[in-house]
């Protein structure tokens, strides 16, 4: 919790905490992570997108290495653990296999991802992306708020744009990656759990929808003559509701919802919702999804509306390795405690990791579910656990 | 037809019609009325706001007078019909009169209104507020955009803003005002009537609802625990709908709703809507707003999101005098037309002269409602019926 605190407060902003990719702030948490790296054992080096990497030899040279970690970068006005904490914890369960002195029968690596959030150059997981071999070269020339180019800022940072290739990890050399995040959502909590397995990562797909009806006087269009383009969003939004709300680990959100011309005394003529829907299932998320677009299309055509679709992406789901689970969920009954397996609902490094080897995750409960934002808050003893079973899962995985 | 299309010409703008309170497009309006009102045998002057005055003498000096007219000015980019139609009927009628030589029991006196619209200083019905004894002082200090004041534009334009009180008529002096004007709404086209009757401009209330839920991540919180402000609000939206569809004579609109934080990955947290409420009848009014005020209360609380209100304004109905409805019934059924009665949901000079005397109107077919716009449109036929309605209308109040 110290280190986290001390974390907290590497900034590239004096009065809040933003971290963004190859910024100060980010300059100082290497030197600070790169140290408790080195008194846990491991070997340091920073690779060519600006991961931080610590590796633990095994007790057998050759033989695959398990990848721990998570990103060190941060949103504007963050909290202290989305990202840190699964850095800090790993970096914890590696100093007790120092502390006593024990090698594993496979290496380990903790990385603290450069960029996970996106932040100073609006595209996400360049950390991992760069590991997995599926960086977009194409960003190197995406310039931040001040004009630098990604390859600018890559090389100011130390590292090789032109390199990047190297970094990737080939095939049979890992055995793993094993991730440890705040939940992000208040289901632990609910739950009175510290910890739970991450089942899946949930696809998403996502639509912007627009219903165009015919803009009116509001005093004097009667209401039977009226083409109202809110009304049939109104439908839609009440519709996706209540479909997410019955549909076990399906969530579904209209985030935005413009009107036009957006007059007091106008019927509205046009309306454009975003439509976001999310489960761990890729089968039942494409299931509900095209139900939803289905009764868009059907509340267009019953109110003589018009509806148009444009699709803004569509990502699968990424399940979890089934073997990495069952050993996570091991060392949590092992520990004598309660096992709960959860999906997420956000994104995080294991999904680009997961295109370059099989990955796992354990979410740790934080208060009322609120993250990116300085309120996020973490219990020590959870932290405690959740490096307890980080810990007992290294064995396993050693014993496996 | 061709003098509203001479009118439709004379604007502050080249290429669209906005003709502005004292503005270029006014002056050369006046310029024009004035000649027709002339060539009608009519006394022409200007009052101190800028409204354009013709009278007709009665055969007995003394007698009180019956006001006719409509508005000169428009909003921007407007239609040709939208105020200068009723003057231009109004002419026509007492055109008829001249023509026969024919003078009534009564002088009647056409107003061609400075502005009904409000487009140059924000407040709406300058000229028949300043002949009704309503004009609010304060206005006078009102600047446009190009920061003139209200005080200066009068004077420029030949009129006294310390004399507006000069031109208040007093009690006893009037028998009426009567305005022609389009429906700017479907009800007659849908009936297959030239004209209809206005029974009484609805009384409308106006709130700004705001729904505070709390905002989350759309990948996180799951639906059991959310507080969705749009879904509260889409409820309200459909309630809103509902009500005024199930109730005779009302119209009710949510014309704006803005989503707080409004990003398509966030559970909307604040959402603010406007309420429009019209009904002819102010105890229906009155109840149905309380109702659905009610109902928004109620889903608010059943949905764990916080309701608050914000008054934005209550207008009471205005109902036209019973002796003008039923004359202009009375002239439309002598001339073999059928007679229909509709409220109007839309405001007019009417309402603030009502505070000064008894008033009528008459609404003319327009093209599928549509108005404030260059698409407005009137048939010549119909415009035909409206003088002979109206020189019919002139002769029953003679004879009453």
């Amino acid at each position: 919790m110290e280190r986290l605190d001390l974390l907290g407060a590497l900034s590239d902003e004096p009065d809040r905490l933003t971290r963004q990719f190859a910024g100060d702030g980010m300059r100082k948490a290497h030197k600070q992570v790169a140290t408790w790296m080195r008194e846990a054992g491991m070997v340091v080096s920073q690779d060519n997108i600006g991961n931080l990497r610590g590796r633990y030899e095994s007790s057998t040279p050759g033989r695959p290495t398990l990848l721990l970690g998570s990103h060190l970068d941060t949103v504007r006005d963050a909290g202290k653990y989305d990202g840190p904490l699964g850095i800090v914890v790993a970096i914890a369960a590696v100093q007790r296999l120092h502390d006593a002195n024990k090698r594993l029968s496979y290496a380990v690596e903790v990385i603290a991802f450069a960029d996970e959030e996106g932040l100073r150059f609006g595209s996400s997981y360049l950390g991992s992306r760069a590991l997995a071999g599926t960086f977009d070269l194409a960003d190197l020339d995406r310039t931040d708020a001040g004009g630098i180019t990604m390859a600018e800022a890559i090389r100011a940072f130390g590292g090789d744009p032109a390199r990047l290739g190297d970094d990737v990890w080939g095939e049979g050399e890992l055995l793993g990656y094993c991730e440890v995040h705040i939940e992000q959502g208040p289901v632990l909590e609910a739950g009175g759990l510290a910890a739970g397995v991450v089942s899946a990562i949930a696809g998403q797909a996502r639509y912007l929808v627009t219903f165009t009806g015919e803009a009116g006087h509001a005093g004097t269009v009667p209401m039977s003559s009226r083409r109202d383009a809110l009304g049939a969003a109104a439908e839609l939004v009440l519709a996706v509701e209540a479909d997410a709300g019955s549909h076990d680990g399906m969530v579904a959100t209209v985030g935005q919802l413009t009107v036009q011309p957006g007059a007091a005394n106008v019927v509205p003529g046009e309306v454009t919702l975003s439509l976001d829907i999310r489960h761990p299932d890729d089968r039942v998320l494409i299931e509900r999804t095209a139900q939803l677009l289905e009764r868009a299309r059907e509340i267009g055509i019953r109110r003589t509306v018009d509806m148009t679709l444009e699709p803004v992406s569509e990502n699968p789901s990424v399940p979890c390795a089934p073997r990495l689970v069952s050993l996570l969920a091991k060392a949590l009954e092992e520990l004598g405690l309660p096992v709960t397996q959860l999906a997420s609902g956000a994104g995080h490094d294991v999904v680009p990791m997961s295109a370059l080897t099989d990955v796992g995750m354990l979410f740790v409960r934080c208060k009322a579910g609120i993250s990116h934002n300085p309120a996020e808050s973490v219990e020590g003893a959870d932290v405690g656990i959740a490096i307890d079973v980080l810990s007992r899962f290294l064995e396993l995985l050693a014993e496996a």
